[in-house]
């Protein structure tokens, strides 16, 4: 059909200034249906329609949880607002991020880094690969597009999933639990032509309000932050490899990162 | 006070005849006074009672569940029981094991292995370190024990830990935040004199009742198991390392083992 | 100056048919003029009229070693054939491999791994820092490209770099050295805007010619091999990442590729 | 035959006062008769005769460099100094410590540090290697020793086997070969009931003459530091370790150490 476009779903798009909103709108740029899903429906709105307004297509899709039924929900409903078409990239943008010293790091604080870094990646991972594995066999016009794959699915993850540190035990603990799963998904499913990567943000993002200390110092000094656009440039650049070389573990920087 | 012993806390007991028995009986036999927490209070009290038979000291701590609540408990146990000692080394066993394909792997199972592996171990984490740090205060002899530790915290991970792969996302998930929390207590706490290290094992235990269907060959062939004689017997010296040359990751395979 | 080109230097071009030729073409392709290095004369012949019959802007410059002093003198050579322009990509792509159960493995082939995979990569990594570095002060039209980088230098390794195994250890011995050299450079010159990339070719190229006993299946079948130009392409691709979101270590492997 | 004894072989003594001395003193203790290996004939017959004056036994082997020819005759003639006992444990302690920025790092201490970090630590590995294979077929009264063990070889290694710095491009690339050559050897003769094991020393040793800025603070503050006989103990607890629970790498560091 003429007129099919791959299918963008990215999750996690925060107050739309950052990495998740950067993402929607490059891949819209590239000619993808864009489904943006996130908790904050208004902020949701406003990223979605910023990138009609620039030409591309994208639609909102507020979820009240990151739970596995609201995550199966939200897949449930992309596929039918765009029934012709098939998801091919995916990228998990949430987290939940807090920095203290291990006495103060709450019960509450634990359980929710396990669950939104943890838990609801592997719902979110589920729904993709499920996606990934089955549309083809109702309606595509081909098992692979072009580049030997049937769909990408990216998880942006942090330092703190490679190292645990003093203030990060909580927040290290989720993103090790999600690098574990992303690893796993690589080896099972590259043999299903299933391509899952795992971004190692090591640095602070310009937009990142956990880091707003050094916000003015990141606004004048183009050497020391990550730009969300880098990311989301990355990020197209990981979905058009093709299956001779994926890459599974990317770690971004900026060029003057102490590391 | 001339009696005055060190306390062992070991979590995760469970059939009595693996890793975390033998830690408790080989702690005994150095003079230890052994808590045994598990959540199945027969097998539990079965370990303790075979301490008792050999001369050591041991008594069972059973919890209904892993949880923060439960864990406060048992450790105010501990300090009823043996008012004037101090707990100086604590060892987190227990954990939660699934090895599946990711889509045929649960919700519930995905939560299991968060809620086990990771939560449960942080509230053991605070636990113990509070008791490290907080019962000098009032009724020590003296600060740090004659190696130069407040207390020594154990956590028992697996290969898992290091690396995830086909089958085992839910677990590899679990391990890998085990091991991050491990890495930032170790940062975090080791300016204050207590010690935390993380064990891989990286290979079958004898007993290990995951793996049974190699029962035969591990019992067979001492080259290729791990017996929980040997893990325990690392453990202990773990906790005899003097504060010049503390290690945080140890290793322990099978002399055959393929890795 | 309106020509004004950027170049490229690659060393280890093999037998012209692998990684190093394809990575000439490919920056070829995007307009740069590629000097290509290697001690075969014959073969690196063949692989710059390859690229000037293409219409591209090539030039051999054999070594008769990987020495310092080969090395420096064909950097001043490049400097000497192209006055105008400036060196801006490097790609170090030379290497010994020997894959030897470890008491058959030679004093001679220690040896050559250690000299060809690292000491000879200090004096290619030294002569393209220098390159950056140096040339802009005298005749630049910018200290920096438009993506805020005085160059980039990329180093070829191979999963031999993550780990030693049975039959690698003088290969290992070598990669792994590579890339502490290479994460040394990164860590230092990332400050003053040189990019320093290592990737990880994690399976079989298809030329690969220490590996032809599997030539049959890498020909017949596009899922398990890395294609030449697939790497070339993340190469580019490194290159052309803006100073926001740089990457240090990118792995590449086919998609069905056990790891 | 009652007076067997086990030999251990030490190589890289430097001024002894540091680790390879303490670790001669330390199995001395446990009834090794010792060979002591440096390149410094005077240092080295002074630690052989403070080992003897304190009822130990040990001989000087000096060499004039760490190269094949001189490691192969120096377990020559250890065996015939003992030629009724079986070398049991193998310690490689020598290596090259240079701590520059890369632009002032020489190629002589480029090929210094891969020389004796790398090459020579292969020809000691062959030689330690050949010796626990080979003995026990003429003269050995078992095969195994009483931990399942032919032999332990233990190589020390640092921090930057780990990492590559600002600074430590030379003295990483070393020691990261170091490190790919003991896990290489771990690998390939575990299954020959051949312990390979690789120390990571992860901070200031007390008389570590290249920090010695340090030096007060290292000799006021016991935290900070890592005294020799703490590496030794380490050592002789991985040369105890029965098969069951073999450890590759061992991380030591001080207790208040930043990592």
């Amino acid at each position: 059909m003429a007129s099919q476009k791959p299918i963008l779903v990215v999750a996690g798009v925060g107050n739309a200034t950052g990495t998740g909103a950067a993402t929607a709108r490059e891949f819209a740029k590239k000619g993808y249906r864009v489904a943006l899903v996130a908790r904050n429906a208004e902020h949701l709105e406003k990223a979605a329609s910023e990138i009609r307004n620039d030409g591309g297509e994208a639609q909102a899709f507020p979820v009240s949880e990151y739970s596995y039924a609201e995550i199966h929900k939200v897949f449930e409903e992309v596929k039918k607002q765009w029934p012709n078409d098939q998801i091919r990239v995916s990228v998990w943008n949430a987290g939940f991020g807090v920095w203290k010293p291990f006495l103060e790091t709450t019960e509450e604080e634990v359980k929710e880094s396990v669950n939104t870094n943890i838990v609801a990646a592997f719902a979110f991972a589920k729904e993709s690969i499920l996606a990934f594995k089955g549309q083809e066999c109702v309606k595509c016009s081909s098992l692979l597009n072009d580049i030997g794959a049937r769909g990408t699915l990216i998880f942006t993850s942090a330092t703190a999933a490679w190292r645990g540190n003093v203030t990060t035990s909580a927040f290290s603990a989720g993103k090790h639990g999600l690098k574990a799963l992303a690893q796993s998904l690589n080896k099972e499913f590259g043999k299903q032509n299933i391509h899952v990567a795992h971004a190692i943000i090591d640095g602070s993002i310009l937009t990142d309000r956990y880091k707003n200390t050094r916000a003015a110092e990141l606004h004048e000094n183009e050497d020391v932050r990550l730009n969300p656009e880098g990311i989301a440039k990355a990020y197209v650049y990981l979905a058009q490899q093709d299956r001779s070389a994926w890459t599974f573990e990317l770690d971004l920087r900026p060029a003057h990162e102490k590391w």
